[in-house]
């Protein structure tokens, strides 16, 4: 796609922190970017022109005067944010501004291979295009999420242990087809620390996003960006021995987070408890669904169930020792947990807490907070949305 | 120190650029920062009228033309690196291009506290300075590692665990007494990474730099920057768990690495050996000398002694199994191990190469280095040395 014509490199640095700071005052804008209040208004004004930037709503500010706010222009088109999930799928239009315009999740299986699953996200994305009025010439970026390791320059999946039939697949080749816009292609964890980074508005430079479901894994926030690791596999947590004596996990070792802490093994451990007779509560749900889920486990701890306290105690221990090596080499100032765990409630944040606490020097956790993603279940999508916007706009605002 | 006077934006980054490129011609420098010929002309005999840049030698270019090499001018001063150490002291006076003008080291035992440390570093850096020529007012910068977490901003150290009677001193405030230069305090290990950074021209960006010794720290570079963390204790991996039955740790955890592999942990383990009658080499050296250390034993395994072997060997391997944790995390490009544990030689290092390689994975270590870090003893005081020049520039070449 073509870069928008004789963008200078100071309306470049104007568009992008409109974008960060999510409708910010001209004045406070300004101020950020060392602009003297001439220069920004003369900026603006050109942007306006061009049809990129828009004055939205107005602000009252602390002197009381009007200052208006700026965002990017919904003109400039519409951004497709993906999120492919080991076991769901969601799809989502939004504004530059990352306003929300039509979303859509289902379950969905990433070891069908890309051919099945992409070729529903391409019905998905025509059918809640059209839902909102647009066509595929009005998207201006798209962002896409999967739950593996990508070499993000050329945006493919780099041996994804959890769907093999992807290695070396091109996601953004295979969308070309449909859509002349740019296709940006990270890993899941990765765009949900875009997206905290993205709602935090750049106020946090060090943190960490740890993302935990069928796998886990950890999303780096460092020096206010994203790292992705020399060969884009930062952040793979989820293989960090926490038992020398402990189960075989898929990778071949021993002992690994992920085998022991994660969505599965606190199913397993709970078909045990049911099973063994420890927990009335647990093997009834075993008999009614034929299946015991993290979320179950969760329910039956609220109800008091000792077995369902105690595996998420453990679960929660083994992921906060974890943590405990990770933050002693990191010194984050917070750690976010997300993905399906979440669901599971308080005692399971509890049980991290206190293992880090316990576990990691007294200088890396006096200020360090341990709390749930704030974006919740929407942070992939969210993330997706910013990948799409702050790549296109790199792209975009540059001449080739 | 008042800052250059009129220095612009351009010419502090061609300054930077020029201690950074150590050496490099003028013509590579204007490619670099994106300088036209001429502009990059303008600006350089602008500084050179200043005294700030000299032209040093020539370089034959691929072409058969001559570039002028640029450096800082060796009139603007000399640079003091310090190194403090656990259990040793060392003090340089380099000049602006980290030429080595006069050095000296000796032990020293850093839990005597910064009066008796300190006034040891200021009678050595007087007879440094007047050995080349030099006095107080020729000093530009003064750079300092401490072997302990450093708030670096304010140039002090916190809660160290190796010298608790430098909590909160402040090593600036004593040296200005003397020097009216500025003093920057960091941890030893950000200041080997730091070196290390300088002596590849900043060609890698994302590595870490392990030093073993009395105590096991790691410095890291992350986009192409030291990271010191929220907190300043970033890199703190000696007190990762590599055991969880393992000896309790002065830090009042169990299985640290570093109370199961450091110095003090070899030379127990040699002890044990010796009075075990596990190595006749050891227990010679036991009574001989009345101690082993760490050189001690690799000097017994290059003589082929089995029990010298089976330390180096263990060791080595608990090192790895802490360095596969930080590099599935961290993903960096090539891991530099420094500090007195370089002395034991090879088979060390073979062993740490091995347990990272079994237990980090694939996507990992594929383009992984382990190697000991090519600026060896010198890394420390390099690193002093790049960060008085780094921060005096950032201090003096702008407006206050």
């Amino acid at each position: 796609m073509a870069p928008w014509s004789g963008i200078t490199a100071d309306e470049m640095r104007l568009l992008e922190t409109t974008f960060w700071s999510a409708g910010g005052s001209r004045h406070a804008m300004a101020e950020q970017l060392g602009f003297s209040k001439s220069k920004a208004n003369a900026l603006i004004a050109g942007l306006v022109d061009q049809g990129l930037l828009a004055e939205a709503g107005l602000q009252r500010s602390s002197g009381g005067r009007r200052a208006e706010n700026l965002q990017l222009h919904a003109g400039l088109g519409v951004l497709v944010g993906i999120d492919i999930g080991a076991t769901s799928l969601d799809v989502a239009v939004l504004r530059p501004d990352l306003t929300l315009l039509a979303q859509h999740d289902e379950p969905a299986d990433v070891r069908e291979g890309p051919a099945v699953v992409l070729a529903r996200v391409r019905v998905l994305m025509r059918e809640l295009l059209e839902r909102c009025g647009y066509g595929a010439r009005d998207v201006l970026g798209i962002g896409i999420g999967v739950p593996g390791p990508v070499n993000f320059e050329i945006g493919q999946l780099v041996n994804p242990p959890l769907m093999p039939a992807w290695d070396s697949f091109s996601i953004r080749d295979y969308l070309r087809e449909d859509y002349a816009a740019p296709v940006f292609v990270d890993n899941d964890v990765n765009l949900m620390a875009l997206g905290e980074l993205w709602r935090l508005k750049r106020s946090l430079n060090n943190f960490l996003v740890i993302k935990i479901g069928t796998g886990i894994g950890c999303g780096i926030v460092c020096h206010g960006e994203v790292y992705r690791g020399a060969a884009g596999s930062a952040g793979d947590v989820g293989h960090i021995c926490v038992d020398q004596d402990g189960p075989r996990c898929h990778c071949g070792n021993v002992g690994c987070v992920e085998a022991m802490a994660a969505g599965p093994a606190i199913t397993r451990m709970a078909v045990q408890a049911a099973e063994a007779g420890e927990s009335a509560m647990l093997a009834e749900c075993l008999r009614v669904h034929g299946r015991i889920d993290a979320v179950d486990v969760g329910q039956a701890s609220r109800a008091g169930d000792t077995a369902a306290n105690g595996i998420i105690q453990r679960a929660g221990n083994l992921i906060g020792q974890m943590l405990a090596s990770v933050v002693n080499f990191f010194n984050p100032s917070h750690v976010f947990i997300g993905g399906g765990i979440t669901r599971i409630g308080p005692l399971f944040l509890a049980a991290v807490r206190q293992s880090v606490y316990q576990r990691s020097l007294a200088l890396s956790t006096r200020h360090l907070e341990i709390q749930y993603t704030p974006l919740g279940v929407q942070g992939g999508l969210v993330g997706a949305g910013v990948l799409a916007m702050h790549e296109t706009l790199k792209v975009r605002g540059v001449a080739p």
